[in-house]
């Protein structure tokens, strides 16, 4: 097989050559969907050297010693620095923006009503088109990979899915200039989610040392070569913005751990809790400076977000069937909104955004003028209520004055002393109207009618917005929703139980949980991201209950908007667990009968393009023979470090022999960051590399370039315990081998117990009594061996 | 060398026979120190079925199918929910039990000393001598293994550390009854670890159906086979203590994650939530059940212990440099308090402890006996304050009236209108004098002398306590020891800003946090644990900080409390990351010179009985040949599996063939069951085992009960590689091979994903283009053939 593969290799001679490419791409289109194939590439890389690991790499990182480790550890401490900077700074960036443009847009509009409601409607409606066009705009043309939310995407990325553009430099520059024309635009959406992947992306800047295409690379920082170093890098942003979309720290933590990450290590936990620390100092500092008024319309607001901490003190358990019933409403409703979304967004897919950008800004346009005629009409309709009598201790005005936050909005009402419940929530910016909805002390503020008209409403145009291309977080639209169903089970509530203390506004805070809980099934961090965003720890039990009820009911219909979307994108995400039916399958059947290809130790280059352009495979196995000519499997050898031996053309050799034994002199090669993936370019195609035909009948000695241990599974292992193996150490390649003939060893948990002081090698010394623990006479014996490659192998007889 | 040993084997005829082994043991002795060897059994157990792996059993599940699947998650879902309550009944009853003894002590002493202070301070050292004394006594005789706090030793057990004793009945009686008295005694410890382990006791007697030793055992409850099942169970156990113990759920589940598993899924989380919250739910019934004053001195108090969120609204950047102040003095203190505690530890192993149970009791005593006349006299030596002018709307009255808890205690004052100072914190119990200390609107209450001499005093009591043979926390000692140096630096704090608007309170807060991140290295699950028993959400920025800081400061020193304490108890955790000396090391070099014993396929039980007494191993490859004569390794065989064998005897054959050739009518095992370890006993020893003459000259077919696919590596893996692999998948043997001869299959990400709809295996299509992913090919091609064990081998040649 091997040899006739060998035949047919010199009939591809010349090869296009070109530079590197081009560091952004176009595999994406700007829904964010994958429309073209993607092709094996998108495996996960390993999290454990294995990308770079080889015998000569290794031997760099040995002389390099701890040193070079105290180093490496301070620059990451660094790095998670400057990813909470950057991201609390980007958030704040983005945050001020938002409340400017909205809140410069409301008070021109309430001026402008005072005369007419026609003209305000317009320029409403125009301001908000011209927001939205720009969003729109900036990620059809600019930054596809923009679109949507980024976390499905990033999730993938996490479990090693690498889809191409999602951390670029463009990407980040339209994730933050289209949240922000996208969420000042009023449409149904949140700068969460964006906020993540904002994060997400400075953090894989910085990594790489900033953008390769726009020439912010530097040196010094391009330290971080290896996989699992990058994705550790972009987890902390995904933590940090988290963090400072919420100003939520220790959910951040937990979303990054809880949503997004596939591996997790306790060290990284510690780095991630760090860069959240200093996202939110950053915050309060950006904040404490905006209090001054710097910051325009982005004036008072502290560090929590919607506060609710002197609502309802205590609760009953009468209060435990009102609850849990928002807790199956939300599991219902988020659960049909994750379904409603699949069909939008598959039907987006196959019929609206194959017509091109054009229709994708018109859509984006069409869905801003429904909402702002929907958000601007709708209050038109509702009669005002009267203001309730206020207490005289009572902080709250009715109605608000004019260029104020705050409930009890005078939208077309007659008299002075009236409101318009509906615009309260429906004609006002998302923050302002969550906490209004969850507001203490302001019982009957909304009826029942508005709430339900609000409810169908918003979440059509969630339902619809979902997948526009725009940045667009389904955080804050989630919250807009329970809590308007959560507010409405309240005022059933206040009304059925009529001696309780009961704040309508403390339901409104359980409808929002159980909506996001039904929706993105998240537990442990939404759990706290909600206490954390409303300083009150007094629900905590009953957010619990709640979100187990929600995430229970959500679960029986679909799974989670995230996993969802991920599947609609094309993602493959590996879950944690093992399918129920991969129990009866083999590694074998696993493999089905696909052809292996190995490749010898010293390969001719002719052979190698042509073994390379015959398939896609990204990972070879090398065989050589032992002295007695028996096959041996001698490493793992990628598509991508071949195709970069053969663009250095450096390790090129004339002989077939192994290359120390042909004592030809052999350019040593400078450093091995060639062999480092790039994070935002393809990297190199066997179509870009240039060979002469002098060039194509030399050799390469694979040897020096292979990782010489993946890991092997038997071939009648359980397919199980393959995809544990594969799962849990992310894995690329995984060799299915013929079952051993021998045992040379067992390894137990003793064995890998490296005493380090002598008290600790004392008491192992008392538990050392079975035969395989006698570490002296091993560490003594003479007959220790260090079973490198060349003393095991000889040269290859052709 | 098989051979060798069977003709060796003969030899050992008759072995004693004895039933079933006691399910109590007495390998730890009362400090919870091992004391006698821990053999290679205290590997840990896979955690993916390995235990009861083979084919037999993969068939019995394969019969069972899904329903027994929904059948297994819906025990598991009721089993968190007992263990929620459990654990939570568990808590109110210490917490009940030590505030009525507590609360009636101090009443009746403040009685006393009305009349004369030596009687009380007799009668206020005897009844805590009493109470210490019976809590030695109880742990002394009759649960050696509740002594300490059990963290250490639960996480051993999570980390795959086998230690007897930890989980059994007794041990949870005496923690519960035994941590009454140590805590009601007024000792320098908590009852928060001691809950932890409680928690643990109970999750792990549910999942065995009881104890077997007292006949609690119900067959409809043990379902919990497989150890991954018990492991789980405990995880949630420990998140429901801690839970319980600090009001906190959601801290408790990322304690259980943070600090205590070695081993997280996802799936886990949450059901680890959910026993949480059940948790949560329990407490406040019971709590609101107290309002009503039905249980005694344990009246009134929220959901949350310490309530600050009264206290300080605000703080300004020049506080950060005091509070950076505080992390380094956390850092120091608390890797000093770890580095005491070995010392202390040490001597008590190597010198007290070893002359037995009185001098434990006696040691006990005397702790408690100095500890109450510190306690009682340091105050008497301390001139009282006078009060300071109260505001008319404070609700703190100065002194505070008999028998209420609060601060300004009146103790040994000669005037009416003043305080003691000490006594507010150290003639208390502890939770109030941790109420006190953190205590808002109290400037000045306490000096700064007061502070000092109680933080020397208490911190060498703590010190000095920690390692008796009492259940003991050290969450409580080190929130006293924290919150009074950080109320100390407050002091300062206060003088030098003078403006500013500062709490004390706050700076014991930061103080308390410093001090457990800087002794027991947790961040994320210790700060959400600080918010949740505190109630204030604002300074959680300024938590993370401190703990930062004082994490990093005692990183520089040593390991956390929890891992020292661990590695003196002789318990081998593998820690997460590899070492990095292994780098360099192979996997064979890490199995040295030693012998592998491997089995035949068909065996003689006399030569089975000969080399479980020859060695201590616990698995043993077995090896067969295939049709061509050529050796092969089939799998994995347990020396527990072994010794159920030949126990039981049914599997017995006269035929020296394998079972399924010989048409020899063998009893079919009714169940699976004996095969799974049992939780509390020690199992068989070979010695416990009596075989006649006539048996041991039978033979055994292995087939059937080994575990066919081990995981393998090749003898020249990097021993880093190695311990990835044994550590991710908690694994407890691992077969070093040669290489490999060929590679049968490459399995790579797309090889793992079965598709379950025609949606996602039409976007799968897409991206299937490269030459292994025809799919449809493989699956209809004929050439599928299940590799199974018997067709693959011959009947063995003897």
């Amino acid at each position: 097989m091997l040899s006739n593969l060998f035949e047919n290799g010199t009939e591809s001679a010349r090869v296009a050559w070109s530079r590197l490419p081009h560091s952004d791409g176009g595999e994406l289109d700007e829904a964010g969907l994958l429309s073209t194939t993607t092709s094996d590439r998108n495996g996960v890389e390993s999290l454990d050297y294995e990308v770079i690991e080889n015998y000569a790499y290794r031997e760099e990182q040995a002389q390099r010693g701890r040193l070079f480790v105290i180093y490496n550890a301070a620059v990451k401490w660094f790095f998670a620095l400057l990813i909470g900077i950057g991201t609390g700074l980007a958030a704040v960036f983005i945050n001020i923006s938002v409340e400017n443009f909205a809140g410069w847009k409301f008070a021109l509009i309430f001026n402008i009503i005072q005369k007419s409601y026609l003209a305000g409607c317009l320029i409403y409606i125009l301001i908000n088109l011209a927001l939205v066009f720009s969003s729109a705009y900036i990620i059809t043309q600019f930054a596809p990979a923009a679109a949507g939310s980024g976390i499905p995407e990033i999730k993938g990325y996490l479990n090693g899915v690498d889809i191409h553009g999602i951390l670029l430099f463009r990407t980040l520059i339209g994730k933050i200039f289209g949240s922000i024309g996208s969420v000042g635009g009023g449409l149904a959406l949140g700068k969460e989610g964006p906020l993540v992947h904002t994060g997400a992306c400075i953090a894989s800047l910085l990594g790489q040392g900033g953008s390769t295409k726009y020439h912010l690379s530097s040196r010094w920082l391009q330290g971080f070569k290896s996989d699992r170093d990058r994705r550790d890098l972009v987890t902390c942003g995904c933590a940090a913005g988290v963090a400072a979309a919420f100003r939520a720290p220790v959910g951040g933590v937990l979303f990054a751990l809880e949503e997004v990450t596939s591996w997790w290590r306790s060290q990284l936990m510690w780095r991630v809790f760090f860069t959240s620390a200093i996202v939110a100092v950053v915050v309060r500092v950006a904040m404490g400076w905006c209090k001054s008024g710097n910051c325009g319309h982005f004036g008072s607001g502290g560090f929590i977000i919607w506060d609710i901490s002197d609502g309802q003190e205590d609760y009953s358990f009468e209060e435990l069937l009102p609850m849990a019933l928002i807790g199956v409403i939300g599991g219902l409703l988020g659960a049909l909104f994750n379904q409603l979304t699949i069909y939008v967004t598959r039907w987006r897919r196959n019929y609206l955004h194959k017509k091109g950008n054009r229709v994708k800004i018109y859509e984006a346009c069409l869905i801003s003028v429904l909402t702002s005629i929907i958000s601007f009409g709708l209050p038109l309709l509702r009669n005002c209520s009267p203001c309730p009598d206020s207490d005289p201790g009572s902080e709250i005005e009715c109605p608000r004055a004019p260029g104020v936050d705050g409930n009890y909005v005078n939208f077309y009402c007659s008299k002075d002393k009236e409101y318009n419940d509906l615009a309260t929530i429906f004609f006002n910016t998302q923050d302002d109207a969550i906490r209004n909805l969850f507001s203490a002390k302001t019982i009957h503020e909304f009826s029942a009618r508005s709430l339900l008209t609000f409810l169908v409403m918003f979440y059509t145009l969630a339902v619809v917005t979902f997948g526009t291309a725009v940045p667009a977080g389904q955080f804050v639209p989630g919250i807009m929703i329970g809590s308007t169903y959560g507010r409405l089970v309240g005022i059933f509530t206040v009304n059925h139980y009529k001696k309780l203390n009961i704040e309508e506004g403390t339901y409104a805070l359980l409808g929002a949980a159980s909506f996001l809980g039904g929706s993105m099934r998240m537990t442990v961090s939404l759990c706290v991201i909600m206490v954390e965003i409303t300083n009150n720890l007094k629900f905590l039990p009953l957010i619990m209950l709640v979100l187990l009820i929600s995430k229970a009911v959500g679960d029986v219909f679909n799974e989670g908007l995230y996993e969802e979307q991920a599947r609609l994108k094309g993602i493959p995400l590996l879950e944690s667990r093992p399918k129920y039916e991969m129990r009866k399958r083999t590694a074998r059947e696993a493999c089905g009968n696909q052809k292996v290809l190995s490749l010898p130790r010293v390969i001719k280059v002719a052979d190698v393009v042509s073994i390379l352009r015959s398939n896609e495979h990204n990972g070879f196995p090398v065989i050589d023979h032992t002295r007695n000519g028996e096959p041996l499997v001698i490493g793992l050898m990628l598509r991508s470090h071949l195709l970069v031996l053969l663009h250095s053309k450096i390790d090129f050799q004339h002989s077939p022999l192994p290359c120390h034994s042909t004592g030809e002199s052999r350019a040593i090669r400078p450093n091995f960051s060639e062999f480092a993936k790039p994070v935002s370019s393809k990297g190199i195609s066997i179509d870009d590399i240039y060979l002469s035909s002098d060039d194509l009948e030399m050799y390469i000695d694979l040897a020096p370039f292979l990782n010489p241990s993946p890991y092997v599974v038997p071939e009648d292992m359980s397919l199980t315990k393959v995809y544990n193996l594969f799962r849990q150490l992310g894995l690329r390649h995984l060799f299915v081998v013929p079952r051993a003939s021998r045992v040379m060893g067992v390894i137990t948990r003793k064995d890998l117990l490296i005493e380090e002081e002598t008290e600790s090698s004392a008491t192992m010394e008392l538990q050392s009594t079975s035969v395989r623990g006698q570490r002296h006479e091993r560490e003594n014996g003479a007959d220790i061996e260090r079973p490198l490659l060349n003393g095991l192998l000889v040269q290859r007889q052709r």
